[in-house]
């Protein structure tokens, strides 16, 4: 295929600077290493998702300890010291060997390490006290390098062909399903990984969101503004077999993954003409987002955005409509995006921390009005030294589908 | 969409009768009640994945405690005792007001709850002594109910169109991904459910993996006989760039899912002819398969037919590709499918268990041929008084793809 990416590995300097960055902070916690085993940290801190266990101590060479094929592990990290591990008991030993304590504080990610998994590391560590490395890791993964925005970039281009084709293609009478299905498709042709990560327990993310009217106003079990109704309460998010028809909002939410580096951007459809009613709305929608375009530098904090953004949707009179309809609303308006799509920085009320250089997000005011639908847009955002740039770039307004038997 | 499945609530007597099972086997195993948390086992005990925990008592009514929404949870179970609860603490607090025990041997599903919740449950519940329940929950899960076997039926018939249209339009040149794209465009479309589950930390799965000649042979990190290259080592998994060739043996193995409940089947295709030797080591598959067809009634154990089947491979010279080539060999051939599509039963060494009536398994013997490709076949049967009924149905030869430009 013409342009397709290819299949690529981290480059050793990624890695090293990840894991210095690493060790510098269980060096300010005073911990004295870390078993990292969840796939997007293994993919972070090593390169590659076979399964492991990866040391990495607060000073000194990181031990990827595979449990899994050896082989691939070794091609896809550059990790010097590559070995193979039979169980937790036999980790410990190993490590050992390697003059390395397991003892003392030793980091585990407890937000997502199974309890059956963590009460064998305490038996074949029983001189460790095991803590929480989950904050520190996400922290670190908030910043991205230059790599990693190459990664998000390409990820925004396809969100562009597939928002094109969106335009293009839908018709009064298919499903949100078959727009799912189209767009996905097109997506996947494209490159796009074909999952998105979601972090933690329970959590699970569709690639597109495509609801036409009243399913945009069924929440889910994730804690998101908009989540469809689905085809089946097992999944209960997503496209359904509702019919997309005229002159109703679509929502299409929409999310690319490239080398495991997502983007996740919303416009709001409609065949033929919107409500006067639901025009406002997303003009409102827009006003929120092309705010926070202009406030957000190097310094200011997540939580006070948040704030500044819910104090637009109260003055506009749409507080019960913001991020969710009354009784159903969500307290977030956007959210870090990289190897998952729940990354900090976080846009909600509690985060009292400022925004850094290099960070990237997405910002997604919507407006929920039940029975009826939803408007709403997001685009994301690199934070620069000044301000903001904008990555996904496709026209922002309301996209009218041109249709030849349209009423609009 | 016309035929398109319903958005459909699994019926009341269905939970009734889990929730009996489950209690008895709280009861034989002396623990007084459990803990239910993961999506997957809420929805089959509770019949929503509404962010809850659902206290199931050794005896009495169970409690669905929702800590997302409650309307649709409401809407979406079966269940008389649906409440809003906030955190762990208020929860043991609520079952107390219930007068039930909050005390002594309580069952988690340690095998997939994080530590973290694992820990503030602890605090939560000073009085328990918690036990791992995932063993019994599955084994509950193992045995399928008519209603549950019509969603398998539902699914096994979309996947035979999937393999139609796969013999109908690959062509030389296309990709792996293009491939993916356009079969699971066309499963999402006929009502598949988007996403399949597999049980436990890091385990991900795609629906389609798609393999031409050498990829087959590259394995990923679950324990699974092919796995793929995939596009990225972020996943490691399914269809890469690669392009389809003729005389190459392709690989489809492809799971769609209905209302939760996924189906498994794998297929090799060729362009043109398969090489001799391909063509040998297929018939063995099939032959394995067409065995373990006539071996498996009631009574029989999981671990004897994994027996049975290598040593057909070890007759015909196969044992060092058996599954995987070697050094790369997994240990099982078929695994149960359900809600999950890794259940039980398992058919591995080690597995002792006997096979019972209305269990559903996939059977999946695969030769993989280092620097060449694999071949291999995989069916989901249905375990009947007396044998087995293969559910998927589609031709099980090597499947030739017409081409008007094809030299075979």
């Amino acid at each position: 295929m013409k342009d397709a990416p290819e299949y690529q590995l981290t480059p050793r300097e990624e890695i090293q600077s990840r894991i210095a960055r690493f060790q510098q902070a269980l060096r300010d916690d005073d911990i004295g290493g870390a078993l990292v085993s969840q796939n997007v940290d293994l993919f972070y801190f090593a390169g590659t998702i076979q399964r492991s266990f990866l040391f990495v101590p607060a000073e000194g060479e990181p031990i990827l300890a595979v449990q899994g094929n050896l082989d691939r592990a070794t091609e896809e990290s550059s990790l010097s010291r590559v070995i193979p591990v039979r169980n937790s008991r036999q980790l410990a030993q190993t490590l050992s060997d390697f003059d390395y304590s397991v003892g003392g504080r030793i980091g585990l990610e407890m937000d997502v390490l199974p309890a059956r998994y963590y009460l064998a590391l305490q038996r074949g560590f029983p001189q460790a006290d095991f803590v929480d490395i989950s904050e520190p890791v996400r922290k670190i993964r908030m910043a991205k390098s230059p790599y990693e925005l190459s990664q998000i970039r390409k990820a925004c281009g396809i969100l562009s062909q597939v928002m094109l084709e969106a335009q293009r293609s839908i018709r009064p009478g298919m499903t949100e399903v078959e727009v799912d299905s189209m767009l996905v498709a097109l997506a996947r042709r494209l490159g796009h990984q074909g999952l998105l990560r979601m972090r933690g327990y329970n959590q699970e993310m569709f690639s597109a969101h495509v609801f036409c009217g009243k399913t945009a106003t069924t929440s889910p079990t994730m804690s998101v503004p908009l989540g469809g109704l689905g085809t089946t309460p097992a999944f209960a998010q997503g496209a359904s077999f509702n019919i997309i028809t005229e002159n109703e909002p679509m929502i299409i939410d929409f999310g690319v993954g490239i080398n495991g580096y997502v983007t996740d951007m919303t416009r709001t459809f409609v065949i033929g003409k919107l409500p006067q009613k639901l025009q406002e709305a997303y003009s409102v929608a827009k006003e929120i987002k092309d705010f926070v375009e202009q406030w957000v530098r190097p310094g200011k904090s997540w939580s006070q955005l948040y704030e500044e953004a819910s104090e637009i949707a109260r003055r506009r009179g749409y507080q019960d409509h913001f991020m969710g309809y009354k009784g159903h609303q969500v307290a977030f308006v956007g959210h870090g995006i990289g190897l998952e799509i729940d990354e900090y920085p976080v846009i909600a009320p509690g985060f009292r921390e400022e925004f850094e250089e290099n960070m990237v997000l997405a910002v997604e005011p919507k407006l929920v009005f039940p029975d009826v639908g939803a408007v709403g847009v997001e685009d994301d955002y690199l934070v620069t030294k000044t301000g903001m740039e904008r990555l996904t770039t496709y026209d922002d307004h309301v996209l009218t589908i041109d249709w030849c038997g349209s009423s609009g």
